[in-house]
């Protein structure tokens, strides 16, 4: 048996959530689990339908993007992956998706504001939109800068990548992440909820107020500090 | 045989609604169901996924907010539960949801206004929206006052718990209620069809006018009034 | 077996369509199927949910709105269907619901503009909305009333019911018709998809052009003119 | 065996992925699907409920529009796929629908403007709409005619129907075609979800951007060009 089969059947699992739960059409997203131990990630085939997928099929990568282990080609988003998994050594999983309100935040190239409670349960702040690309690194290696964009839209704003967990890439779409592959799928169908919601709320009241400080840090703790009483333990 | 069964099942089933109804996302809900005669509730446990839910998991809670019986911890939102059945005699189920559409309106901190008779048939008077809590209540017992929070957005006002079944809570969510669960969970989907309605009504019609006053008693009347003729009896 | 098993049978089934097209919420919504020979109607009990209905319990009204046979009350909007059967004889059935965004248009109080062929195929008109009653009829027999309402709004612009088969209600929802239940079953969904792109279409264009006249004629020909050549004879 | 069951199947199985895609309510949608060598097409009958469609029940056309072989009348949009097939001599496929976003920009008369890399994945270009006809031309051969529109909104802005597989019709609704029925299929999806992300965009920032140019040539050589490095070979 191989030793790479428990990151496939993540990945894999991973991989299904993304059409149950609305947040790809075809074949417009991919997951992919890491073990940290072994330095590889199990990561999504290119361009096959999900009803195509399986465990077996997913691609092993090592942090340098090469191919380790498989006979179909990675997403084409896989340097992105190899490049944040190279850096942020807690992460073990990432998602990418087009999904349809987190994307159109993405091109319009806005932070989404933190409006409330909703957003302010999974992250303090607005959540960061990276700025897009100049001609010379999309020019470039494009896949490795788009890691390297996403690295520095959070630097940027002195964020941390344990603490903020999602971002938008300007002009482009969502990437989220996680200690496992299943919290940064949870995480890709967080931001698409609180996408569509930040829309709705601006359309309500063009000039609706941002969520008072005290109340991002208390829902916040609620789930994620010292004291928090939310979930089971 | 528990003599909480009851509750459990009450709660159980009506917690199961919310993700049918397509109101919540993951566990972003609750429903509790009351005795009054016991002065318990019967409330969902913090944080478990809807499809390990079972009648024997709602957690047992008096009206202080004191668990009686139940191995998980309680919905974090259970003080603000306690708090709305200790001064509120006559209800039995409340629903707590981050609904799209009804929490859009919310971090607008706009109350709903009563456009047509969708909303008449339910409430005579435009949705409140609590505004949101002053930083001394936040870093207080936040849960326990958001109770206090609803409580006084309607007090403010002249309305009746027993007449306005649904509030929103500024920057956070809806909270309804119900003589039953069943009610309150009946009053979190029409909310939340309403908070559609009057969003897309505004963005046809910017100064869309509110209903007039003779046609909110009829409607509202022919489903509450003493000589109501909807439905069965 | 009772002579009024076919229009039961057919306001039953004619019923169950509307949840399955997405048009009603919990119970609102009804539709009626008619036999003219016969000069009754079949139509909704009122407030029983959709998986608690069966043909036999469909109430059977004459035209006048009394209940013939059936041992449950009739929907409450039984006398306006009652007033539309008397005046209108050509129609054999009758659809009212709350559906989001035709129920949005109504409570702007607008016409819905005539801006493609998805509308001109069906219609060469604005879909007309009444305007909201008066509080001397509103404080009358109100549904009675709503019937008058209805055919004074086709009648004010000239309009003819056998070629225009839906309106608005100011305030309140859409009611459609035709010949038989399912084609007015079909003109409610019609009706929904009409709403939401006129919708889209003013937000995506605040001076989106009507139709060209030659358009109109041409679409709404194609179906239903002398010539028609859309669908099997 | 027929000579004729190959594109029989293949428009059956096309056409039956509309409903499935949320592309189509109740007849509102068609796919062909040509043989080069035999130059006929099959194509949906007129009319007829998807769930009553059947391989067999397929019409034969020939590229002139004339009916080759089935009892049933072809789809009344027939000649616009006729046209196309006689004028664009690599295209397999073709579909027509009234999905709701493209509907709703057909119907303002907008190209659908490249805002982000889910656009430019698959088009280099803003999509075209062509512009309603004149009232000569609607009053002539009128679906004949609207071939010669779509080709005209190409060749005026000199676009190539190799690499702009999508068009909008002015006033009407879209049309996308491919070198398969399948490819023709999943334009129609892919335009869709591209035109509400368009819209989208514009409510949350009026003004948004365009895609730079190095971006747009970036995501379209990912998957189309020469060094292509998307899907499996």
């Amino acid at each position: 048996m191989s030793k790479y089969k428990h990151i496939q059947e993540a990945a894999y699992h991973a991989n299904m959530q993304l059409p149950k739960l609305g947040l790809v059409l075809f074949t417009f997203g991919n997951v992919s689990a890491a073990d940290r131990e072994l330095g590889v990630f199990a990561i999504k085939p290119s361009g096959v339908p999900y009803d195509e997928l399986s465990a077996d099929k997913m691609v092993i990568v090592d942090f340098d993007g090469k191919t380790v282990k498989g006979k179909l080609r990675p997403s084409s988003d896989t340097l992105t992956h190899a490049v944040l998994y190279r850096h942020w050594e807690k992460i073990g999983g990432i998602v990418h998706t087009h999904s349809t309100y987190a994307t159109a935040w993405a091109q319009s190239q806005r932070d989404i504001p933190i409006f409330g409670t909703t957003h302010a349960d999974h992250n303090t702040v607005d959540i960061p939109c990276a700025p897009p690309m100049n001609d010379e690194m999309i020019q470039g290696d494009y896949e490795y800068q788009t890691g390297f964009q996403i690295m520095n839209a959070l630097q940027n704003k002195g964020l941390s990548y344990e603490e903020v967990e999602m971002v938008l890439v300007g002009n482009h779409a969502p990437f989220t992440w996680g200690k496992t592959p299943e919290k940064a799928v949870y995480n890709s169908a967080v931001l698409e909820a609180v996408a569509q919601m930040a829309y709705l709320t601006e359309q309500i009241r063009k000039d609706a107020p941002r969520l008072q400080d005290s109340l991002i840090k208390k829902h916040f703790e609620r789930k994620h500090g010292p004291d928090s009483y939310y979930g089971q333990q």
